[in-house]
């Protein structure tokens, strides 16, 4: 495969997820990271440049700058990531797909609605494709599970349960770590958990099962004082088809670092899985025994084989999951074919409009909402 | 301890918890079964009291007649175990205690708030002790947790999860054993899910944390066609003092034995606790290393260790956990002293008032339901 | 089933294991205690006699008292049990044989080979049975496990591997419980490490695979200062047909409380099972998913199902374990069927054989002894 | 960090190992792959190179022609990986050596004891760096546990366990996969699970406590019919300072995918590792509850934290600890520190020792060899 030129806004110095794109790109040798704007602080986006290798003359301050530059070039670049803090997703993916370079960009899609509708818009317009990274959907077993729900493995779905626990967010805000800051202020961010953890929870529960969300009802709290945006988010849903739904998602939970756990209930068996070990998925039917369906053992099915890079035993993991979301959308781009499984700027929306439903609901005493 | 004589109504052949009872009072040798009316149909009742040794002029074929002869004896039974369907529990109870008959009874306490409030009454009146058998609170863990909690070890409750996850009601009613008839129909169980696991699971969560709910929001569901009753249930609950509760019971997720779980979250650690490997419960402070405590290891406290029979190691298990309500039992009915860790009469109504406010609650929409 | 009548010789005020046997026996209700030689101090004895319940002139300070004048009374025991240090289990079980009473003695059956090869012979020629109480093989999914090697479920068997983990013999001696104490004098227990835990991991490997011992190298080591016995012990094994087997017993492996695990390795498929978390046991054959068998689930055989008191998920352990074999040793007590699964004599003999085999392996460099 | 130019001799189409370097090499941006050897066959080699982005001038068919082109270059490669059998990776690392360039060879270090002596004088001779992928060392619960011995966390070191369980070699010769055929050719490998997998177990153990084997006895078996090499290995090792470890490597134990576990067991706490769920390492001190110590959680101490990328609860895996080695050997090189962590040549020598010794026990059954 030829190896795609990528660039990035977003994720200088001190940043966290900036350098997680950067390894999932290079895992599998798909691109070459050759251009950025990595901080609106022109010092510190030139000095990040340097140490990543990026030439000077590809180091940008400005994303639109860097946006028109790399258009412009013979040699520009075939892809972007953005890896900055919500509220400016929507505008820098614009400028890049209105000159028809790829986008691929972090989740939640925007930190509003109306953000997202306007970037859905112009994903349509675009001849550059659109990724959002909800990496957890690159994870060998999720695909595992997928397949088997829509092979019917489980009859039909009666209930979803997905959760994501963390509890980095449990003390008082003084004691927050740096990665705290903009999450927990709705300006940047557009939410608290709900949108930082809560839409990985429902874009999983929905990638896997197929299903979508028809209505909802949703209770947001925060439980630290002197915090704006909600750390701990429990949702309702009704799917089409009539199975039911549950989301929890907390960063109050001590005990849990980073605990994402989906369980898949349907009328002949059930399915679950736990991103904390996430090379093994179980496998219930009603009245046998169940069984432990790994990455790479004997009773992976196509779907988990086509994205696992090393034997069973051998775990693959976190970075592993989101550069099979890299290699993915390389794969969109050289060939140009819109079927594939990745999502795209559809998906970040209704991404977006859960968030903005759920808040709507809880300011509402859990009213329900439609959805669609 | 002398060995006190015991009483049994139901249970007869083909019963199910009658038996986990009666090895709960022999395990530790508090009980002699001398006296039974084990099934209103007098021939089985008769034919079971022989196979469990019982004289044949105490093998009684109605309650009432049982407990005005034993009442009259010299030798008379000094307590009751009761293991009907839901539905006699009140009836029962109360023959017993209007002639000072201390009485074993099996949760729910009642299949109808009326029963539970005349009962609640009776208990009072009586010179007999009145206890509830919700058996998971004699597990050592529980115990252990129960005193964490309340020395602080949390610092303040935020939230507390109880779910309880069976499958065996996953299929059509026709292929469910006959465990489960009595159980759908609402006559005699005064309930589905809700009252035959959810109430272990709401009392488990207040006996673990000394707190009280003050209202809560259900929706009871039934994923199985043709059944009345409900075979799942969501519960969000408030608790004085501010914390947040929420049970899931469930008698349809495939893949679920008997999984009942306990988290709870405070301030400054969390505790979680698993019905299935019940010698073990999970402690966190933020930001240290989760500690596996585990019964009779070097960090079991009073409350664990005085409920402990074998080292660590050697599993304790369900019947273990039945029979420390027995040997409690015991030692209050000749101690005479009320004021024991054991669950009674106003515990018992509190499950019925819960069992009756989740119906009520999500007949009206999941709306709110003040209980006390 | 008619209740039996049995005597203890053992286990008054202080001791461990008596206490175990009393609970087995009362579980399911097959015997009642009715007399006792509890200790050699006789107030003790009378004591603790008084404590269960004993009648006075039950309750005997020397075991060829009791054993005399049970066997005079009409009303004499069934059966007795012995739970003495071991050097003592030889003469006691003797004395009862002698007059026909049948014994159920704990393991190890003797301290020497002499006394093992000599209660054999009394054995034989009683008309009282001999029960030997490893305990573990009570264990439903051990029944379970059996009955699957026993049906060629893994093909041939390959490799067997039993570990036996402690901890609580890591520190020095005088920071050892009393139940240390004559565990440590090789004078009553005839060994350290490989008598108290060492045989149980011999024997579970045999009673699961069917497979007789037929050559052993062995290494007994003692890890703590001032220590006469051995606390370690490492052995190999040949086995008929050509399996070779391994046990690791160890009383200084901190963070294992009792920690007893057998794997069974043939040629299609294997088994795992771990005595604390005992209603498990896991099965894979080559090529496919693991499956997690439980005790009550759909998977269960007929083995594990005849030894099952409670559904699936209501964990049965070591007290039920234990009851199990006492519910069979009444059993074959009452039908006299000499052709049942419980153990008797004669795998004591192969135990005391292993023990001895071991020791003299070790004190000549490991090297390899024939058994059979 | 400067990015270094990588070459790498073997590794073509089809082979595994290969592959696992690359993308170690290529996770966190140290190296560009820019010249290999990747085949013996010239146009496998070719394609091979083609299909990696290698230019065609730089892709060789013989690596002796490749080490004095490399050498000749100003632009030459700085490190070459050395990843085909056994036999080969003397030679190989010699010829590169000889030219100063360093080199990264995957593990058993030579497939004899005379490869391994000639190959570290070499490594002496040369300005090149020559480091050893045991990959498991990378792992940061690895170094956590390596630290907290050092720091004595576990008092004085009384028992190493070390197993490396697989069960790919299962079946008969005809159903094992390709990557089967090398490794179970004497010639090319220099043995079977001793050199594959052993060689690990035996590493992981001295790098964990830093003690060195003094001696060893050992048993090396073959469980398939038809095969000529070991495929179970059974040693036993004496340490300096007079702990004892054993390991127990099987190719051959069905439902273990690449189980390979490390326990230490000390005076005061034991340490317990699984490479299959890698991000926990387990610490108990005795008499306390064990601590589930987690990379990146709050008992991470330095050690861990410097190989550590994400936070915690976002698993790392095999290919990131692989990358930490790449990313150590870049370091070592530009910095040329040779008092790095990183494996060399004597630990290489001393792996071949190690299987040599084993295989000369085996011969003599299990006879004691004498290591240093």
């Amino acid at each position: 495969m030829a190896r795609l030129k990528l660039g990035m806004v977003g994720g200088g110095q001190g940043a966290f997820i900036g350098g997680v794109h950067r390894m999932a790109a290079r895992l599998d040798g798909c691109f070459d990271l050759v251009a950025g704007a990595l901080s609106s602080d022109p010092a510190r986006a030139h000095a990040s440049a340097a140490e990543l290798g990026i030439d000077a003359d590809r180091s940008y301050a400005d994303f639109n700058e860097m946006a028109k530059a790399e258009a412009a070039r013979s040699d520009g670049i075939d892809a972007v990531s953005i890896v900055t803090p919500n509220h400016l997703h929507g505008p820098i993916a614009e400028a890049f797909l209105a000159r028809d370079i790829s986008v691929i960009c972090d989740k939640p899609m925007t930190a509003t609605l109306a953000q997202a509708e306007s970037l859905s818009a112009a994903s349509q317009a675009s001849k550059g494709h659109f990724f959002l990274t909800h990496n957890y959907t690159g994870y060998p077993m999720i695909r595992q599970a997928r397949q088997m729900v829509a092979e019917s493995a489980l009859g039909e779905i009666r209930i979803v349960e997905a959760n994501y626990l963390q509890d980095w967010l449990s003390g008082a805000p003084a004691e927050d770590n740096k990665q705290a800051k903009w999450r927990m202020d709705a300006a940047q961010s557009g939410g608290g958990a709900i949108g930082d953890i809560g839409t990985h929870a429902h874009n999983l529960a929905c990638f896997v099962t197929g299903l979508r969300t028809t209505s909802l009802s949703a209770t947001l709290t925060s439980h630290v004082a002197g915090r704006v945006v909600d750390d701990d988010a429990r949702i309702s849903l009704q799917f089409d088809g009539g199975a039911r739904g549950h989301i929890w998602a907390s960063q109050v939970a001590i005990g849990n670092e980073n605990n994402l756990t989906l369980a898949v209930y349907g009328t002949k068996g059930s399915l679950r899985w736990a991103q904390e070990n996430p090379n093994v998925v179980w496998f219930t039917e009603l009245g046998k025994a169940p069984q432990k369906i790994t990455r790479g053992g004997g009773a992976a099915n196509p779907a988990a084989i086509a994205v696992t890079r090393i034997p069973a035993g051998h775990p693959e993991g976190y970075l592993e999951a989101f550069a099979t979301l890299y290699r993915e959308a390389a794969e969109v781009i050289i060939s140009d074919d819109r079927t594939s499984i990745t999502l795209g700027a559809e998906d970040g929306l209704d991404g977006v409009r859960f968030v903005e439903a759920c808040q709507r609901s809880s300011e509402d005493g859990a009213s329900w909402i439609e959805l669609c």
